[in-house]
């Protein structure tokens, strides 16, 4: 696997962006990637109950056949208007396909942006034939930049690779910034590749790639409404999914993993307001459902967050937040690090804990914080059981005035 | 009922403060709680896994017999040294015994603060001394402000009562801002009342009132190692419960909670950085666990609680909070109130919202939210089902600041 410098082309897929002027002035609001007749694509959405207008039809037209468009707008996320919603999110699809002479059910709407508030959709189909004639194979960072909210910098990630067939090419883009958390946030990711796949396998690799990466991300706890991640398999690069061998079919797995991983962890390097990207890296737990849940409370307790913006290795917020996390757990087995340094030792503070050793693991852009269960029968209460990696930032005082003042 | 301007002396109990210079300087940091011979004492504990050293001393020596003396101390909270730090809690109890002509298991220790550091034994013991000196009846508001740590006002609450048998009369003391959480936080509350009350009936009235007011209050979610809210009846007072009739007992009851209620809004009230109380009102739930856990996924969003801080009626991020809330429910018998202003009825944002109106009921210092799910059977979705009223605050940058700041 390499990774390129630039956004590779994907063969079967062109990519364009355009101003709709739906939120934003001056600046691409509207994105689209069209996928030639034959591509197969699979879907990831929000598990919030309240699913925004656009996921909703774009799960209903995902069900009924392979699509053929996804047409994606930032500034407003058609959310909580009920019908009106699923009427104007159609409405999109309708006019897309008409323009484009494909079948309504075949375009898939995509939304990001402020909720509750009617989605301008003459302003978005005013777009469309713009956009529909700047669609070209290099069209990636354009659409990166186009999807964009709170984010600051557009997020693409390429993989190539080798296999015994042939070349195999992968391109993403992701949106996100706030409202980021596991089971897809406030966030649009979108990956394609030339391989070839059919529609089960599709679905299994996304869900796949899905797990550890935008899944294992989290701001703030708040899931959105909106989140969606796709993947879609072109089929147009000569290399067929069921002619690789199980060992180019795992580096194919782990090029796509590398791509989800990236996006997802550029959604953290972007969060709001955040100075520090947190890898919370949990062993020795009972499960890996319980790993999680562990990282989970760390990552979202305020007073581990600010401590962190602060670069105060007050590991005492890291223990107490493990204390209420819901897991069962030995505390004389317990041990926590920052970085290298130990700060608690099978129950207790280490006698020669040293402040200053953990004021320098958390003085770096990058800290780690590790947490080890003990549980497994390893002497001395190795790490054994269950692992899960988490990626956080901090909480900085950033983070309240950019939501305190998103819609003002 | 009647609300005094000033704390009530309580027959029976004597309180003190002193400075040791644990970690403040020029300022009381030790408080004492003595309860003449025949008090009966209960105590709640944090739920937190991690039970700082004093709250493990506290509830072996409670389980030993009635207290005489409550010693608490602000500015470090002995936790998370293991047993070195049950050790020190226990030579407090020991030199504070001694010196009062009691058993050391007649002694409670509390200590709320800086984790991880070791406890000052020898100047918190220099002090006792002076602490048990200044023992007088109108201790109360001096040891109000000895327990604050990063509280910017001491928190006191009384109340009167007038029963067929005589008066009954009721004082408490609480500290917390930060690390608020139901479950008992980083919060201490010590009641007391003149009332005789045997032990079983004295544990069960704290229960009781603690269940609506310190375990209904939430500020950041954190639970902390060493919460304890204790309530004595020092039976000094000429009236005993088991006299009264089940209107005064109804109004004692009524009382507790208004002192407890008191105590736990005034947390909030003083939350770190705090610009506004909030009430969250959960109606029509399908239970009061449900009811709970839904006010509890809202007052946790830092979505929300940054919205409030700005005043935004960002309804949307009430209701995407409400979606990833655990309980089941029907999102077409949704209804949201910002005030008294619907901002979602039925699953959509009402036709003649209006956003002024919403923007209105957000703009004072107090701001109600009320969710009512529409679980029952009464015509239009109505308010039947369960109901749960929890306290919380809004998120700015200056909790940010302080939390980023406590130690350095």
């Amino acid at each position: 696997m390499t990774e390129p410098a630039a956004p590779l082309p994907i063969a079967g897929v062109r990519v364009a962006a355009a101003a709709a002027g739906i939120r934003y002035r001056d600046r691409p609001d509207l994105a689209l990637l069209a996928l030639d007749d034959g591509a197969q694509t699979a879907a990831v959405f929000t598990r919030n109950r309240f699913r925004a207008a656009p996921v909703v039809v774009a799960a209903a037209h995902l069900a009924a056949g392979a699509p053929r468009y996804l047409l994606i707008n930032a500034g407003n996320a058609n959310a909580g208007l009920g019908a009106d919603g699923e009427r104007d999110a159609a409405a999109c699809c309708d006019a897309l396909a008409a323009r484009a002479g494909v079948e309504a059910r075949q375009v898939l709407p995509f939304s990001t942006g402020v909720i509750g508030e009617p989605l301008p959709v003459a302003r978005l189909t005013k777009a469309l034939p713009a956009l529909l004639d700047a669609l070209a194979p290099d069209g990636w960072p354009a659409a990166a930049r186009a999807i964009m909210t709170t984010d600051t910098r557009p997020k693409c990630a390429s993989r190539t690779l080798e296999t015994a067939r042939g070349p195999v090419a992968l391109t993403g883009i992701a949106k996100g910034a706030g409202m980021i958390c596991p089971d897809m946030a406030t966030m649009l990711a979108f990956i394609a590749s030339d391989i070839a796949c059919d529609r089960d396998t599709t679905a299994g690799l996304l869900r796949a790639a899905v797990a550890d990466s935008f899944n294992a991300i989290t701001v703030d706890g708040d899931t959105s409404t909106n989140d969606a991640c796709t993947f879609s398999a072109s089929g147009a690069g000569g290399v067929a999914w069921d002619a690789l061998a199980p060992r180019d079919r795992a580096a194919f797995e782990d090029a796509l993993g590398a791509v989800a991983g990236e996006l997802a962890q550029a959604i953290v390097r972007d969060a709001e307001g955040a100075t520090r990207f947190v890898t919370i890296q949990v062993e020795g737990a009972p499960s890996r459902a319980a790993a999680r849940a562990a990282a989970l409370t760390v990552a979202h307790s305020p007073l581990v967050k600010t401590a962190l913006y602060a670069g105060d290795p007050n590991w005492g917020r890291i223990v107490a937040a493990l204390g209420r996390a819901p897991l069962d757990f030995d505390i004389a087995r317990l041990r926590c690090y920052i970085g290298d340094c130990p700060v608690f030792i099978d129950g207790a503070r280490p006698h020669d804990y040293s402040e200053a050793r953990a004021a320098r693991a958390m003085a770096g852009g990058e800290i780690t914080l590790r947490i080890v269960f003990g549980a497994g029968d390893a002497p001395g209460g190795g790490s054994d059981g269950e692992r899960y990696t988490m990626f956080t930032s901090d909480l900085s005082e950033d983070y309240v005035k950019i939501n305190a003042d998103y819609r003002s």
